[in-house]
Protein backbone atom coordinates (compact mmCIF):
# COMPACT_ATOMS: atom_id res chain seq x y z
CA UNK A 1 0.00 0.00 0.00
CA UNK A 2 1.80 3.46 -0.92
CA UNK A 3 2.86 5.36 1.93
CA UNK A 4 0.59 8.13 1.61
CA UNK A 5 -2.76 6.02 1.87
CA UNK A 6 -1.70 4.92 4.98
CA UNK A 7 -3.71 6.78 7.84
CA UNK A 8 -1.90 8.45 10.52
CA UNK A 9 -3.85 6.61 12.82
CA UNK A 10 -2.86 3.68 11.47
CA UNK A 11 0.75 4.44 11.54
CA UNK A 12 0.82 5.49 15.40
CA UNK A 13 -0.70 2.63 16.39
CA UNK A 14 1.69 0.07 14.26
CA UNK A 15 4.71 1.88 15.74
CA UNK A 16 2.90 0.89 19.25
CA UNK A 17 2.62 -2.47 18.26
CA UNK A 18 6.62 -2.66 17.51
CA UNK A 19 6.97 -1.39 20.37
CA UNK A 20 4.99 -3.84 22.77
CA UNK A 21 7.02 -6.66 20.89
CA UNK A 22 10.12 -4.96 21.45
CA UNK A 23 9.75 -5.05 24.99
CA UNK A 24 8.97 -8.87 25.18
CA UNK A 25 11.77 -11.29 25.46
CA UNK A 26 10.86 -14.05 23.10
CA UNK A 27 12.03 -16.67 21.15
CA UNK A 28 11.58 -18.30 17.18
CA UNK A 29 8.81 -20.41 18.57
CA UNK A 30 6.94 -17.63 21.14
CA UNK A 31 3.63 -16.79 19.73
CA UNK A 32 1.31 -13.48 20.63
CA UNK A 33 -2.49 -13.21 20.64
CA UNK A 34 -3.82 -10.52 18.89
CA UNK A 35 -5.93 -10.03 22.50
CA UNK A 36 -2.34 -9.53 24.06
CA UNK A 37 -1.20 -6.96 21.93
CA UNK A 38 -4.36 -5.70 22.24
CA UNK A 39 -4.01 -5.43 25.92
CA UNK A 40 -0.58 -4.08 25.85
CA UNK A 41 -1.08 -1.04 23.05
CA UNK A 42 -4.56 -0.13 24.54
CA UNK A 43 -6.35 -0.69 21.40
CA UNK A 44 -9.16 -3.21 20.82
CA UNK A 45 -8.05 -6.70 19.52
CA UNK A 46 -10.23 -6.51 16.66
CA UNK A 47 -8.36 -3.50 15.36
CA UNK A 48 -4.80 -5.30 15.74
CA UNK A 49 -5.79 -7.84 13.28
CA UNK A 50 -7.77 -5.27 10.76
CA UNK A 51 -4.20 -3.08 11.14
CA UNK A 52 -1.80 -5.84 10.44
CA UNK A 53 -3.85 -8.13 7.90
CA UNK A 54 -3.74 -4.83 6.21
CA UNK A 55 -0.19 -5.49 5.49
CA UNK A 56 -0.70 -8.84 4.82
CA UNK A 57 -0.10 -10.05 8.28
CA UNK A 58 -2.77 -12.65 9.20
CA UNK A 59 -2.48 -14.31 12.80
CA UNK A 60 -2.36 -18.27 13.45
CA UNK A 61 -6.05 -19.40 14.54
CA UNK A 62 -6.11 -20.02 18.28
CA UNK A 63 -2.27 -18.86 18.15
CA UNK A 64 -1.60 -15.76 17.42
CA UNK A 65 1.14 -14.56 15.57
CA UNK A 66 5.21 -15.29 15.57
CA UNK A 67 6.55 -12.86 18.00
CA UNK A 68 9.83 -12.36 15.96
CA UNK A 69 8.82 -12.82 12.67
CA UNK A 70 6.05 -10.15 13.16
CA UNK A 71 8.60 -7.81 14.73
CA UNK A 72 10.90 -8.12 11.59
CA UNK A 73 7.79 -7.45 9.57
CA UNK A 74 6.61 -4.64 11.41
CA UNK A 75 10.55 -2.99 11.46
CA UNK A 76 9.96 -4.08 7.53
CA UNK A 77 7.13 -2.10 7.07
CA UNK A 78 8.07 0.90 9.14
CA UNK A 79 11.65 1.23 7.80
CA UNK A 80 12.61 0.64 11.08
CA UNK A 81 16.00 0.04 11.26
CA UNK A 82 17.16 2.88 8.72
CA UNK A 83 19.41 5.54 10.93
CA UNK A 84 17.53 8.67 10.63
CA UNK A 85 19.92 11.39 11.49
CA UNK A 86 18.43 15.09 12.77
CA UNK A 87 19.34 18.03 13.62
CA UNK A 88 18.04 20.10 16.51
CA UNK A 89 17.00 23.62 15.54
CA UNK A 90 16.94 25.90 18.47
CA UNK A 91 19.75 24.59 21.47
CA UNK A 92 17.87 26.64 24.35
CA UNK A 93 16.22 24.60 27.35
CA UNK A 94 14.23 22.01 25.19
CA UNK A 95 16.57 21.55 22.30
CA UNK A 96 19.36 20.63 24.94
CA UNK A 97 16.89 18.46 26.85
CA UNK A 98 16.27 16.48 23.61
CA UNK A 99 19.71 16.72 22.46
CA UNK A 100 20.68 14.58 25.73
CA UNK A 101 17.62 12.52 25.86
CA UNK A 102 17.96 11.03 22.03
CA UNK A 103 22.11 10.97 23.15
CA UNK A 104 21.51 9.18 26.18
CA UNK A 105 18.81 7.05 24.71
CA UNK A 106 21.37 6.21 21.73
CA UNK A 107 24.39 5.20 24.19
CA UNK A 108 21.36 2.63 26.55
CA UNK A 109 20.53 1.05 23.30
CA UNK A 110 22.76 1.21 20.32
CA UNK A 111 20.11 -0.04 17.71
CA UNK A 112 18.30 3.10 18.58
CA UNK A 113 17.58 4.47 14.75
CA UNK A 114 17.74 8.29 15.43
CA UNK A 115 21.18 9.62 15.91
CA UNK A 116 21.91 13.84 16.19
CA UNK A 117 23.98 14.69 13.75
CA UNK A 118 23.81 18.78 13.69
CA UNK A 119 22.78 21.74 16.22
CA UNK A 120 21.31 24.74 15.14
CA UNK A 121 21.11 27.89 16.73
CA UNK A 122 21.53 32.24 15.80
CA UNK A 123 22.65 32.74 19.38
CA UNK A 124 26.00 34.16 18.87
CA UNK A 125 27.33 33.00 22.61
CA UNK A 126 26.41 29.40 21.92
CA UNK A 127 27.71 29.19 18.63
CA UNK A 128 30.87 27.59 18.28
CA UNK A 129 30.38 25.71 21.84
CA UNK A 130 30.04 21.80 21.95
CA UNK A 131 26.81 19.56 23.11
CA UNK A 132 27.97 16.16 23.60
CA UNK A 133 30.81 16.12 20.90
CA UNK A 134 28.56 18.02 18.38
CA UNK A 135 29.19 22.06 17.56
CA UNK A 136 26.58 24.41 17.53
CA UNK A 137 26.45 25.81 14.07
CA UNK A 138 24.75 29.11 13.03
CA UNK A 139 21.09 27.80 11.65
CA UNK A 140 22.46 30.05 8.26
CA UNK A 141 25.34 27.07 7.61
CA UNK A 142 22.77 24.58 7.27
CA UNK A 143 22.97 24.68 3.04
CA UNK A 144 27.04 23.73 4.00
CA UNK A 145 26.43 21.24 6.08
CA UNK A 146 23.78 19.62 3.77
CA UNK A 147 26.71 19.38 1.53
CA UNK A 148 28.68 16.64 3.23
CA UNK A 149 25.52 14.63 5.01
CA UNK A 150 21.87 14.02 5.10
CA UNK A 151 19.71 15.21 7.54
CA UNK A 152 16.49 13.26 7.47
CA UNK A 153 14.29 15.47 10.21
CA UNK A 154 14.58 19.00 11.76
CA UNK A 155 13.52 19.10 15.18
CA UNK A 156 12.09 23.01 16.19
CA UNK A 157 12.86 23.90 18.85
CA UNK A 158 13.40 28.07 18.66
CA UNK A 159 10.54 30.73 19.86
CA UNK A 160 7.17 30.16 18.45
CA UNK A 161 7.70 33.68 16.78
CA UNK A 162 10.64 32.61 14.56
CA UNK A 163 9.34 28.78 14.09
CA UNK A 164 8.16 29.65 10.74
CA UNK A 165 10.77 30.93 9.39
CA UNK A 166 13.69 28.60 10.16
CA UNK A 167 10.92 25.89 8.84
CA UNK A 168 10.84 27.51 5.64
CA UNK A 169 14.21 27.86 5.01
CA UNK A 170 15.31 24.15 6.51
CA UNK A 171 12.75 22.93 3.95
CA UNK A 172 14.46 25.19 1.23
CA UNK A 173 17.89 23.51 1.87
CA UNK A 174 15.87 20.31 1.60
CA UNK A 175 14.85 18.53 4.97
CA UNK A 176 11.52 16.70 4.53
CA UNK A 177 10.44 16.22 8.28
CA UNK A 178 10.30 18.26 11.35
CA UNK A 179 9.28 17.38 15.02
CA UNK A 180 7.47 20.44 15.83
CA UNK A 181 7.56 21.44 19.41
CA UNK A 182 6.66 25.35 18.82
CA UNK A 183 3.49 26.15 19.75
CA UNK A 184 2.26 27.32 16.28
CA UNK A 185 0.84 25.52 13.49
CA UNK A 186 3.88 25.37 10.43
CA UNK A 187 2.97 25.88 6.62
CA UNK A 188 4.89 23.38 4.41
CA UNK A 189 4.30 22.41 1.37
CA UNK A 190 2.33 19.17 1.03
CA UNK A 191 5.23 16.96 0.24
CA UNK A 192 6.97 18.23 3.49
CA UNK A 193 5.78 16.59 6.80
CA UNK A 194 5.15 17.53 10.00
CA UNK A 195 4.65 16.18 13.29
CA UNK A 196 4.01 18.47 16.47
CA UNK A 197 4.57 17.37 19.74
CA UNK A 198 3.76 19.66 22.72
CA UNK A 199 4.25 19.20 26.67
CA UNK A 200 2.13 22.12 27.88
CA UNK A 201 -0.61 20.97 25.57
CA UNK A 202 -0.26 17.32 27.04
CA UNK A 203 -0.34 18.72 30.32
CA UNK A 204 -3.82 21.55 29.78
CA UNK A 205 -5.61 18.18 27.99
CA UNK A 206 -4.60 15.92 31.24
CA UNK A 207 -5.23 18.82 33.42
CA UNK A 208 -8.95 19.22 32.21
CA UNK A 209 -9.96 16.18 33.39
CA UNK A 210 -8.48 16.61 37.18
CA UNK B 1 -21.84 19.38 29.89
CA UNK B 2 -20.45 17.11 31.94
CA UNK B 3 -16.55 16.45 31.72
CA UNK B 4 -16.10 12.72 30.81
CA UNK B 5 -18.63 13.44 28.34
CA UNK B 6 -16.50 15.52 26.44
CA UNK B 7 -14.64 13.35 24.15
CA UNK B 8 -10.67 13.34 24.53
CA UNK B 9 -10.50 15.11 20.90
CA UNK B 10 -12.72 17.66 22.02
CA UNK B 11 -10.93 19.12 24.41
CA UNK B 12 -7.20 18.76 22.49
CA UNK B 13 -8.71 20.94 20.02
CA UNK B 14 -10.10 23.13 22.80
CA UNK B 15 -6.35 23.61 24.36
CA UNK B 16 -5.14 24.06 21.18
CA UNK B 17 -7.66 27.25 20.57
CA UNK B 18 -6.71 28.74 23.61
CA UNK B 19 -3.22 28.72 22.55
CA UNK B 20 -3.73 30.06 19.43
CA UNK B 21 -6.03 32.63 20.54
CA UNK B 22 -3.25 33.23 23.64
CA UNK B 23 -0.97 34.30 20.62
CA UNK B 24 -2.47 37.03 19.50
CA UNK B 25 -2.27 40.44 19.87
CA UNK B 26 -5.79 41.52 20.96
CA UNK B 27 -8.23 44.78 22.19
CA UNK B 28 -11.59 44.95 23.02
CA UNK B 29 -13.33 45.10 19.99
CA UNK B 30 -10.95 42.75 18.39
CA UNK B 31 -12.70 39.86 16.59
CA UNK B 32 -11.92 36.07 14.48
CA UNK B 33 -13.77 34.26 12.93
CA UNK B 34 -13.85 30.22 12.95
CA UNK B 35 -11.71 30.34 9.49
CA UNK B 36 -8.87 31.87 10.83
CA UNK B 37 -8.55 30.32 14.19
CA UNK B 38 -9.28 26.86 11.88
CA UNK B 39 -6.37 27.93 9.93
CA UNK B 40 -3.96 28.94 13.14
CA UNK B 41 -5.35 25.16 14.71
CA UNK B 42 -5.25 23.45 11.64
CA UNK B 43 -8.48 22.13 11.51
CA UNK B 44 -11.92 22.83 9.28
CA UNK B 45 -13.89 25.84 10.28
CA UNK B 46 -16.82 24.06 10.51
CA UNK B 47 -15.25 21.87 13.11
CA UNK B 48 -14.50 25.29 15.13
CA UNK B 49 -17.38 26.25 15.04
CA UNK B 50 -19.49 22.99 16.40
CA UNK B 51 -16.58 22.47 18.97
CA UNK B 52 -17.25 26.35 20.27
CA UNK B 53 -21.16 25.86 20.16
CA UNK B 54 -20.82 22.67 22.01
CA UNK B 55 -20.28 25.04 25.02
CA UNK B 56 -22.54 27.79 23.99
CA UNK B 57 -20.20 29.72 22.10
CA UNK B 58 -21.79 31.59 18.72
CA UNK B 59 -19.95 33.93 16.49
CA UNK B 60 -21.61 36.68 15.42
CA UNK B 61 -22.35 35.96 11.80
CA UNK B 62 -19.74 37.85 9.31
CA UNK B 63 -17.81 38.74 11.81
CA UNK B 64 -16.75 35.56 14.53
CA UNK B 65 -15.59 35.61 17.86
CA UNK B 66 -14.41 38.65 19.91
CA UNK B 67 -11.32 37.75 20.71
CA UNK B 68 -10.76 38.48 24.48
CA UNK B 69 -14.31 37.08 25.63
CA UNK B 70 -13.39 33.37 23.74
CA UNK B 71 -9.94 33.64 25.39
CA UNK B 72 -11.75 34.29 28.90
CA UNK B 73 -14.29 31.10 28.00
CA UNK B 74 -12.19 29.23 27.17
CA UNK B 75 -9.87 29.45 29.93
CA UNK B 76 -13.37 28.86 32.15
CA UNK B 77 -14.40 25.69 30.07
CA UNK B 78 -10.88 24.07 30.28
CA UNK B 79 -10.01 25.83 34.34
CA UNK B 80 -6.86 26.59 32.58
CA UNK B 81 -6.33 29.39 35.14
CA UNK B 82 -5.87 26.86 37.85
CA UNK B 83 -2.08 26.30 38.97
CA UNK B 84 -1.50 22.66 38.94
CA UNK B 85 1.40 21.12 40.91
CA UNK B 86 3.39 18.89 39.21
CA UNK B 87 5.30 15.79 40.98
CA UNK B 88 8.18 14.10 38.81
CA UNK B 89 8.69 10.56 39.33
CA UNK B 90 12.53 9.32 37.97
CA UNK B 91 15.09 12.24 37.63
CA UNK B 92 17.26 10.87 35.10
CA UNK B 93 17.92 12.60 31.60
CA UNK B 94 14.33 12.87 30.49
CA UNK B 95 13.28 13.51 33.69
CA UNK B 96 15.67 16.29 34.65
CA UNK B 97 15.12 17.89 31.16
CA UNK B 98 11.40 18.49 31.89
CA UNK B 99 11.69 19.88 34.83
CA UNK B 100 13.88 22.31 33.77
CA UNK B 101 11.68 23.14 30.91
CA UNK B 102 8.57 23.30 32.80
CA UNK B 103 10.52 25.58 35.60
CA UNK B 104 11.66 27.84 32.65
CA UNK B 105 8.39 28.39 31.32
CA UNK B 106 7.02 29.10 34.67
CA UNK B 107 9.69 31.63 35.32
CA UNK B 108 9.37 32.91 31.65
CA UNK B 109 5.78 33.69 31.61
CA UNK B 110 4.43 34.14 35.48
CA UNK B 111 1.09 32.53 34.84
CA UNK B 112 2.07 29.55 33.62
CA UNK B 113 0.19 27.18 35.50
CA UNK B 114 1.91 24.41 35.79
CA UNK B 115 4.67 24.41 38.32
CA UNK B 116 6.94 21.45 39.71
CA UNK B 117 6.74 20.85 43.69
CA UNK B 118 7.94 17.43 43.86
CA UNK B 119 11.00 15.38 42.70
CA UNK B 120 11.12 11.70 43.28
CA UNK B 121 13.55 9.13 42.68
CA UNK B 122 14.74 5.60 44.00
CA UNK B 123 18.45 6.42 43.46
CA UNK B 124 20.76 7.27 46.74
CA UNK B 125 22.98 9.04 45.27
CA UNK B 126 20.11 11.60 43.68
CA UNK B 127 18.18 11.56 46.87
CA UNK B 128 19.01 14.99 48.89
CA UNK B 129 20.25 16.70 46.19
CA UNK B 130 18.93 19.88 44.90
CA UNK B 131 17.26 20.41 41.34
CA UNK B 132 16.14 24.20 40.48
CA UNK B 133 15.67 24.75 44.23
CA UNK B 134 13.59 21.66 44.97
CA UNK B 135 14.70 18.54 46.69
CA UNK B 136 14.82 15.19 45.06
CA UNK B 137 12.81 12.59 47.88
CA UNK B 138 13.01 9.12 47.83
CA UNK B 139 9.47 7.58 45.99
CA UNK B 140 8.88 5.90 49.50
CA UNK B 141 8.27 9.43 51.10
CA UNK B 142 5.21 10.21 49.08
CA UNK B 143 2.44 10.27 51.48
CA UNK B 144 4.16 12.58 53.99
CA UNK B 145 4.83 14.70 51.19
CA UNK B 146 1.02 14.35 50.41
CA UNK B 147 0.18 15.61 53.55
CA UNK B 148 1.75 19.16 53.33
CA UNK B 149 0.76 19.74 49.99
CA UNK B 150 -1.26 18.43 46.55
CA UNK B 151 -0.09 17.01 44.17
CA UNK B 152 -2.56 16.99 40.87
CA UNK B 153 -0.33 15.38 38.44
CA UNK B 154 2.60 12.60 38.44
CA UNK B 155 5.00 12.91 35.48
CA UNK B 156 6.25 9.29 35.46
CA UNK B 157 10.05 9.21 33.67
CA UNK B 158 11.19 6.52 35.27
CA UNK B 159 12.31 3.42 33.73
CA UNK B 160 9.57 0.84 31.68
CA UNK B 161 10.05 -1.68 33.97
CA UNK B 162 9.35 0.18 37.09
CA UNK B 163 6.49 2.41 35.44
CA UNK B 164 3.97 0.53 36.84
CA UNK B 165 4.74 -0.18 40.38
CA UNK B 166 5.56 3.64 40.87
CA UNK B 167 1.79 4.79 39.19
CA UNK B 168 0.28 2.17 41.42
CA UNK B 169 2.17 3.42 44.21
CA UNK B 170 1.18 7.16 43.44
CA UNK B 171 -2.42 6.40 42.86
CA UNK B 172 -2.64 4.54 46.19
CA UNK B 173 -1.42 7.79 47.99
CA UNK B 174 -4.17 9.97 45.73
CA UNK B 175 -2.38 11.16 42.93
CA UNK B 176 -5.11 11.25 40.15
CA UNK B 177 -3.45 12.03 36.71
CA UNK B 178 -0.24 11.00 34.76
CA UNK B 179 1.71 12.18 32.31
CA UNK B 180 3.53 9.18 31.13
CA UNK B 181 6.86 8.58 29.35
CA UNK B 182 7.84 5.01 29.97
CA UNK B 183 6.98 2.69 27.24
CA UNK B 184 4.53 0.97 28.47
CA UNK B 185 0.52 0.95 29.32
CA UNK B 186 -0.32 1.53 32.74
CA UNK B 187 -3.28 0.35 33.96
CA UNK B 188 -4.90 2.62 36.70
CA UNK B 189 -8.45 2.32 38.10
CA UNK B 190 -11.41 4.08 36.09
CA UNK B 191 -11.42 7.42 37.89
CA UNK B 192 -7.36 7.97 37.05
CA UNK B 193 -6.18 10.10 34.19
CA UNK B 194 -3.80 8.83 31.80
CA UNK B 195 -1.91 11.14 29.13
CA UNK B 196 0.95 9.41 27.32
CA UNK B 197 3.97 11.35 25.82
CA UNK B 198 6.42 9.45 23.73
CA UNK B 199 9.33 11.24 21.82
CA UNK B 200 10.77 8.22 20.03
CA UNK B 201 7.10 7.31 19.08
CA UNK B 202 6.65 10.92 17.43
CA UNK B 203 9.84 10.31 15.33
CA UNK B 204 8.50 6.75 14.51
CA UNK B 205 5.65 7.47 13.19
CA UNK B 206 7.73 10.91 11.32
CA UNK B 207 10.15 8.81 10.09
CA UNK B 208 7.54 6.46 8.70
CA UNK B 209 6.91 8.60 5.84
CA UNK B 210 10.04 10.03 5.22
Amino acid sequence: MPKDKVPDVVIRRLVTYLRVLNELEAGPNDYISSAKIADLAAVNSAQVRKDLAMFGEFGKQGVGYPILALREELISILKADREMSIAIFGVGELGTALNRYLTSRRKATPDYRFVVTGLFDIDESKIGTFVEGIPILHTQDLPQVLEDEEIKIGVITVPASVAQEVVTFAVSCGIKGFLNFAPVRLKVPEDIRVQNSDVTLDLQELAFYL
